[in-house]
């Protein structure tokens, strides 16, 4: 085993096993992410839980444990570094912190080196304040990926939907991340949809990309965030289900319909005008990535689905310096 | 007695008596609102409820009870219709639902009338879809007592800040109410304030008019408003918080204040640009409109403070007939 990676964050972690060609060997995921405390106990003892997760791995000698996300944050395992833009993400492996070998742990007679990589941040006056962690390491994948296959391709713009749906533009020479944004999209949709006055009228309601009456709502969201900003439109999705004289059940798919449209069509409204013609490549869940593609194509938009393991993998042969 | 009104809301209720004159009685208040669950019984019974409040005024022989707000609504005590704009606002009292006077209760020979007001509705193709309950009164109550004072200048844009903030504007001839739209911002505050992403950084912190930190970073709030779409600067109160050098307790602040500056000028951003140079009024809680003066200020708009109670009361005179 050559490497291993875990990709940290804020409600789950993803760990992937890479043989010494960039292989995939194994791969596994849980919900103990940094932020869901009840999984755990306190005060957290990161390393212990790293050995429940891997430490059948560990036996196989990987010579690099490689952690990205939230586990490099404040309340994570340890604090890493943001660093700040223009950065060149060829130079995140070189910027991890190596964190000292967890005591108590002896899995092999060399243990691996663990490996905490860097978030990213922008800072005022170069552009508004915004950070990342865990995306940057997609995002290094994404590169590696592209401009292996398509030359000089690894550049433009890459959207992460998501909790904290990220819009990020790299220039394709070294992999420099210029600026992005953030979005609390699905935060916001989270929120919103299970209390307050949205909340009542959506109650749980879930959505179909194949279902008609989610679609007609959805668009009709689209083009309310492109007729007003996204924070004055929230209230017409209350409004509109009260005054609507559809058959309760089908009240509820609209409003959840038409919120999730409203606040992915704030992103686009955002964007579109920034982004011109050129083509986005949105590394995500397809699942979630198919409505923001929807959505794409009502802002004259064309966008590209990557996979995000795909990209994740590609990030692990970089930092191992492995071609894809 | 002449009569008594309750502006019976989603989370407390209040009461004022007015006499033969139209005068301030006595005037009281809870927290039964009806949402507020915990408060009360199941199934409610809002006829006992109201004999808890306001019962020992029924002995001084009052001609109306009237009541405005949620206790109108779909989970209030009966659904009173949403009046369709444009709307006179003289009318409201004539379109008022008569309710049957609770069983067992008799505290007079003569039982008062219990008359629950309507709320108002703006449908779609007139404009947005939007709705409204227990406003209609105090704008009825600002228009009586502004005609009354200034003649013609019972008309003009009215802000009801809240929970969910109107801007209404209104024709000062019959007071009709023209359109209005509903911002989310109060109920937005409080849920991104306490949780989520945002909770995170403003843990719980409040904010003081007369604290000058506070005041820079609602302005700086104001300023991102301006720039940019609400839902696109929201998570720029974190990455600022998080990227701060401020004592921790400061950066707690300061991410309220700019999540506050943030979602008010987004109201201010969105209507500034429909509004012109109009004085705006705005009929809210002192505390709260303060900071929407400031705000109005910085997009170039003159706020005028009106009194809620005194709205209020000027609404029962009208809906009894009697002169400011």
């Amino acid at each position: 085993m050559r490497c291993i990676g875990i990709d940290w964050g804020s409600s789950s972690r993803r760990a992937y096993a890479l043989d010494e060609h960039g292989r995939l060997l194994a791969q596994r995921a849980d919900h103990a992410g940094v932020l869901n405390k009840a999984a755990t106990a306190s005060p957290r003892d990161f390393g212990a839980e790293l050995a429940d997760f891997i430490g059948d791995w560990l036996q196989q000698g990987p010579r690099h444990i490689w952690l990205s996300g939230m586990v490099g944050s404040r309340t994570g395992w340890h604090e890493a570094p943001y660093l700040t833009l223009p950065c060149a993400l060829g130079t995140l492996g070189a910027q991890a912190l190596t964190l000292a070998w967890p005591a108590g742990l002896q899995w092999t007679a060399t243990p691996p080196t663990v490996r905490l990589l860097p978030g990213l941040c922008q800072r005022p006056p170069q552009g508004t304040a915004d950070v990342m962690r865990g995306e940057e390491t997609q995002l290094l994948g994404a590169w590696h990926l592209h401009q292996a296959q398509h030359a000089s391709e690894g550049g433009g713009v890459f959207l992460m939907p998501g909790t904290h749906s990220k819009w990020v533009r790299l220039c394709p020479v070294m992999g420099r991340v210029l600026s992005f944004r953030t979005f609390m999209t699905g935060e916001l949709y989270e929120l919103l949809s299970r209390q307050g006055a949205l909340g009542g009228v959506i109650q749980g309601a879930s959505i179909d990309i194949d279902d008609e009456i989610a679609l007609r709502a959805f668009d009709e969201g689209l083009r309310w965030a492109g007729e007003d900003s996204g924070l004055a439109a929230l209230f017409r999705v209350r409004a509109q289900g009260l005054l609507s004289a559809a058959p309760a059940a089908q009240a509820r798919v609209e409003a959840a319909a038409r919120l999730s449209g409203l606040l992915i069509g704030g992103e686009m409204a955002c964007v579109a005008s920034d982004e011109g013609q050129g083509l986005l490549r949105a590394i995500g869940e397809p699942g979630l990535c198919v409505w923001y593609a929807r959505a794409a194509s009502h802002f004259g938009l064309q966008l590209q689905i990557v996979n995000p393991v795909d990209c994740y993998l590609a990030a692990l042969q970089a930092l191992e310096n492995l071609a894809p």
